[in-house]
């Protein structure tokens, strides 16, 4: 029987990089998780062991740091992009370099209300996330957030939604709204300002959520993806993930007491998972 | 300016279901972990909140419980394959059901050499998994493998990779190969006979490990595929995703000893990660 | 042979608590993950199955929204008081009662510039906790802090540490110091203005963490605790546990760079891990 | 203000440690996670700073992987006892060593029916621990399982608990009892045969919960407690942990349907945890 190698890559995941840049007065700190993935001409490497042209991951992870030295990348949106072309301008059999880097984020330590200037404190669960897939014919930037939680107690119902025997869940007009919001979006070029759009973009989309009526998280999604995509013009796509992370008003009647929407379990599984991608429109 | 919603879907993640038969002198135990995502005619719930044709993620949920007590599903392929046929049979407005189900798998207790008919020990952190992606006009049943923990202490080498300044790594002839493999295989059909073939596939992939002449991860891993299209005709593509969780000779000469490859630090991150896609050839 | 209970303890763990306060103008919002422990004179659970005295694990999770209800808890630390006296008060058989309140942090999102009056963005991995064991003769409130990540480029050596065969760790100067702290202190009474206190341990550990010129984690650590007493007269006693999360410098010296202080590798494992009690001397 | 260092510990955490024995015809393996803490003189590390004293973690983690070189570890009690003896011996400063280590276990894959020489596959989520805690006067040798995930279908009810205002739970004769248990016993002296007590033990643990007749959690944690003490001269206490990961009967009635104790919904939080320390009596 004959068989085919249809798709391959390989690469090196969890190169966890930490540089610091002296400056005169202060420390600037960036840590970040870098994950690096080769197409190309690797198929010998599969089928009969010969490594001539295979990279070693080990070697990727080496350039990393390497590159990080020689560079000095103010974002992971053009570390990831310089090191993707690293990969296909250095190896001719390299087709596709795809680098995603998630970011720890650390801010500094106030200290009697200044910023202190080489001592800091982690955030998260907030992470910010960069990825540059390139190949010989296409560029893509892709930045992104993920794990942000976001919660409203109100301004969000869900009604009206299709009955039949198998539903027990009744309409409701005032829910909490809970949410570990994932984002990603497209940059229409490899080359951008991505501290700023970053910037932007998680400002609009948490205000958006903040301030909308909310009658489904389908709803408030698509209002949140389409207010980007308004906010942002370096930006031509953006994909939302939104599980509904259920705050469930717990039943205080068997107990003689009301419960009006204060009490509420809070659950992680079973879990809505909405999705959506939205685009502007050509 | 315009924005059009390109790709949408939602559903219920992490049903949690147990089920026990009672059988004469027995019971039967299954846990299983659902995930639905459905598509389909829903764009208006996100445009502008309106929800009548919005299948409820609490009514899913529902539908699970109710599916498995009134059907006596054998294996989780085939329950995939049942909650996707009655999401697009029950609803007009549903294109394509995408159910993911994994197994918490359960052995009997032996008391006394023999397996005890209601008590079982957990399994792990290997986990089966299936998925039935129907839409009104194909049919794609997937079975898979995550998780499996395997290592094997010799017959591996990596050497005569490609040689630049930015690599490090020696050659080596005799190295330790661990990884956590995952693999999915697509069935040639939505109805087989799953249990036979995941039992029939697992044990060509671990036996194929255990005595492959490995030159490489990528060599392993394409070894593994090809035997394991060879060895089950109802399934026509594998893909294998196997980080290399390295395991580093511990350097002893500081210490005045040698480290005839007995000495080893596990280690996490950072991993190689290889993946591969093998189809039977047309 | 006889067998005795020496020891038994018994509750519920991971009630998650989410209340809404409805203000004129504004919500307020907690959650909090409460876990809940009792002794008492439970032994015949144990030895025989009698559970006349047992109060179900379930009633414990009621208990928690229902005081949740009648209560407008201002912190973790006065309900967890109020969660155990609770219990201590209305069943008999109970001797100690310890609570454990883990604090899902969240802060407002802005919007224009102002905090919204019901949006809400989460925070982490920082955990406020609080703990009170109380009994029908000892009183004890616990305040802490989990999983605060703190780091520093600069001010920190180790050097001069005891030298023989096996040690191959070379002196250092200047290294970064990064950890995930843990921090529990003992307040001199239950009834205490937690907040204010909490604010005020959190400022000094991070203000003194910054400030220190570290001769090592133990100096730094002691360093800490004692400004810490010395900051707070409402507590006693400090205990903090500070994990080493080496960054090692990577060797760039193979590919013809040097490293000053600029590159490190980020590391989880194996990691260092230093604890110490510090007390008011009495 | 004085303040004063009442309790302090240091160590390396996660020593990652795997040793391959090349037999003739075959490989053994061990993987290993080691944690070691050390009590003693080192308090002016904490107050001024001086390290004089201080074994670097470091020079500990080199120490497990020179140890494991020279020795031929049988088993993890052995060479828990065999480091802390090590720390105690070399090193006057010491006064206590805490040896914990962690077993990830492997079987040999089976090929053909015959386990293979060097191929292995991981098991899990079960893990063998053992924990050596060596003072000048006194030595502790503890052996565990953590993790055991262990369920029964029937033989299990929970009925005639205290019954009071905030009670909802109704009284059950037939629930599913499932619990992740972690068990830890202290043998009567450091030098015992572990491999073979760690399998008896096991085996009645098992065996106990799969056979009784359980009146509740704690009605079945004293039987199993008590039945490995009378099984195991070698140990004289056990304290066992189980969390009740409660599996809750699903309403099938607003369907029209019944539910004969088949489908539950199997839940992580909240949870109960009933522990219990029981003693052979003097």
């Amino acid at each position: 029987m004959a068989v085919v190698l249809t798709r391959n890559s390989y690469g090196k995941s969890r190169v966890r990089l930490t540089k610091v840049t002296h400056q005169a007065d202060f420390h600037e700190l960036i840590e970040w998780n870098v994950a690096i993935q080769l197409e190309g001409d690797f198929i010998p490497a599969y089928t009969v062991g010969d490594n001539r042209k295979v990279i070693a991951t080990d070697t990727m992870k080496n350039t990393v740091y390497i590159l990080a030295r020689d560079h000095s990348p103010s974002n992971p949106e053009s570390f990831a992009v310089l090191l993707a072309d690293h990969f296909l301008n250095r190896y001719p059999q390299v087709s596709v370099a795809d680098i995603h880097i998630e970011v720890q984020g650390w801010e500094r330590i106030s200290v009697a209300g200044q910023p202190h200037p080489h001592a800091f404190v982690g955030q998260g669960p907030e992470q910010r996330v960069a990825r540059a897939k390139i190949s010989r014919t296409k560029r893509t930037l892709i930045g992104g957030i993920e794990t942000l939680y976001i919660l409203k107690t109100t301004d969000s119902a869900f009604r009206d939604f299709h009955r039949d025997e198998f539903r027990t869940l009744p309409d409701c007009d005032d829910r909490i709204f809970a949410t570990e919001m994932n984002a990603e979006w497209t940059y229409t070029s490899t080359s951008v300002d991505a501290n700023t759009h970053h910037e932007r973009i998680r400002r609009t989309l948490l205000e958006t959520f903040a301030g909308h009526q909310s009658l489904g998280v389908q709803h408030t999604l698509n209002a949140m993806g389409t207010a980007t995509l308004e906010a942002c013009e370096a930006i031509d796509e953006i994909t939302l993930t939104m599980p509904n992370r259920h705050r469930i008003p717990f039943n205080l009647t068997p107990f003689g007491r009301d419960n009006p929407n204060q009490i509420f379990i809070a659950t992680d599984e079973p879990h809505g998972l909405i999705t959506g991608t939205l685009r502007r429109k050509p």
